[in-house]
């Protein structure tokens, strides 16, 4: 597998180096690899700050900007940055009311965000912690790895925050977002880490891996491919029975290497078992949002939604990777 | 290559229906393959339809909506649609202002959207026809092909159309844009026809093609992969010959399997590279805009603005595919 970059220990620098030439009027990079809005900090306003290792491109630097996140710190390629650099994602994103960190539940991106947590409060600045783990292909609760639904977490706790709510309780949302949203992902294909060339795990052709991770990880089980239907019904098997409530928002996400076309193709299978089996969706997504470099596949987000949830989804977002605009625009 | 999809026949049709359900609040399918504005047409505004075959997402469809298009036509995939089906298309997007087809220059799309254009104004409809061909891959301007230079040219037509501009001038800005605008592509590997299962062209591992276009056609030349500033580097030589103006917008256009790191990055060095050539970067972008399936590879696009052309690439638009807001929302 050959990839489009420089050479591979310039992969993330690179990358983040782009994105801000891509985007001067909205994203600022610091020194390291971090990514703020250029307009920040908000006066007035919580920070949220979000990162972790690279590779998941638009997550989570594409979701800085109006009504997401303050900043984002980058590792290198599935790998957690260090507390040094997140502090100063941290400061960055700080006008004095305080930053909530959105993380997912890695073990090495917990420790680190967390003693980044200890130092910025060792700076006084108010910092909060919110772990994302909606990712059902692991049974213990505890255990479960952050994916796709982190952004839908990025969204309800940023239109929060944009909306004057004070860090309790944009903390408080991200919470009750994070003990609803549940994802599972599946790949026809592995990624590539840009160092080794190797991939994740190895797929024979006309197989595919069930609950698969965003870091190359090994899934649940591997089988034939089976058309989008059964795909999809299988997904989403394994969401519906931790999701009892009927008002949905459903996100399909791809992978990085999946083209739109099919995503739209199982975001209409999706979206018919959902019908069937009585769920109504109140918002929809179809999309790259959580990949994992170049992996071929998708995953199924369900977020159940009540007014408040639905509210904060809608309102209006500006950021390179995500955009939600006021209705009527 | 496997896809994910449901059966080969139903490529086009199942991605259609996915996406209408995804935007219900901004997108409606018609019976057949047609994708208008939930809210069209819109009186007063003259109307923008655009289309082809399929497997470009998230052109065209995707561009439909609020300063951009007011409907787009589905052929099957990489194949132009047919004149009923265009027809169908035009009258969902005339409020009675007329309408512009914006069309590429393939010789199935002009005869197809030409005598569409014919049935509609038999009809009573007026319309204009705007033909994009921005791939200098191609030596004769006749024969050139339209690439995602098309996506620019839908961006400000659109945007002067929401202004209110009538449709005589909504075209002689669509074709201001067309006869400055330039692109050239390469790809790290092909893509696979959803029913045959068969590759455009065959690539060597390590091995990539310079100058391909959106539909599997192999391109100018085959050499061996290079680091990404050799890469940017060539293919701006291939454009810069026919951009003496030095105020440009950039596009990063990703052909469908390209994860959004390796488009950053190769945004890095074709900034650099312009730069270092004397060029200021009025306007970027880096995504995935026209692509061909699932093709790994990317385009770059150079289009030289003016204070007109500027203005309206940064007026607002909201659809799936695109989205610019006002400054400082």
């Amino acid at each position: 597998m050959i990839k489009l970059m420089q050479e591979s220990s310039r992969y993330v620098s690179d990358m983040v180096e782009g994105l801000a030439l891509a985007f001067p009027d909205r994203l600022k990079k610091l020194e390291g690899n971090v990514i703020t809005r250029s307009d920040g900090p908000v006066k007035g306003k919580a920070g949220l700050v979000s990162g972790g290792g690279s590779g998941h491109e638009p997550a989570h630097a594409g979701y800085v900007g109006d009504g997401m996140l303050d900043a984002a710190v980058f590792g290198e390629v599935f790998t957690s940055p260090v507390p040094d650099l997140i502090l100063e994602g941290i400061k960055a994103a700080d006008s004095g009311e305080g930053v909530l960190l959105i993380v997912k539940n890695y073990s090495g991106d917990v420790i680190n965000f967390d003693m980044a947590k200890e130092l910025a409060e060792m700076e006084g600045i108010h910092v909060e912690m919110a772990v994302v783990n909606d990712d059902v292909s692991i049974e213990k609760t505890e255990d479960r790895r952050g994916v796709a639904g982190t952004v839908l977490v990025h969204k309800i706790a940023g239109a929060a925050a944009a909306a004057g709510k004070p860090l309790s309780e944009v903390k408080a949302i991200a919470e009750k977002v994070i003990s609803r949203v549940r994802t599972i992902g599946m790949a026809l294909s592995p990624c590539y880490m840009p160092e080794s060339g190797k991939p994740g795990f190895e797929l024979k052709e006309q197989e595919m891996e069930i609950g698969i991770g965003i870091h190359g990880e090994r899934g649940l089980e591997r089988k034939p491919v089976a058309p989008a239907a059964d795909i999809t019904a299988e997904l989403l098997g394994k969401l519906l029975p931790e999701t009892a409530q009927k008002e949905v928002a459903l996100m399909v996400n791809g992978m990085g290497g999946t083209p739109l076309s099919e995503l739209y193709i199982a975001y209409k299978y999706a979206a018919e078992h959902l019908k069937e089996a009585g769920y109504t969706i109140k918002k929809g997504y179809a999309g790259n949002y959580m990949t994992a470099l170049e992996m071929h596949g998708f995953s199924i987000t369900l977020l159940p939604v009540d007014e408040e949830l639905l509210t904060y989804l809608k309102a209006p977002a500006s950021t390179a990777g995500f955009h939600e605009m006021e209705e009527g625009i």
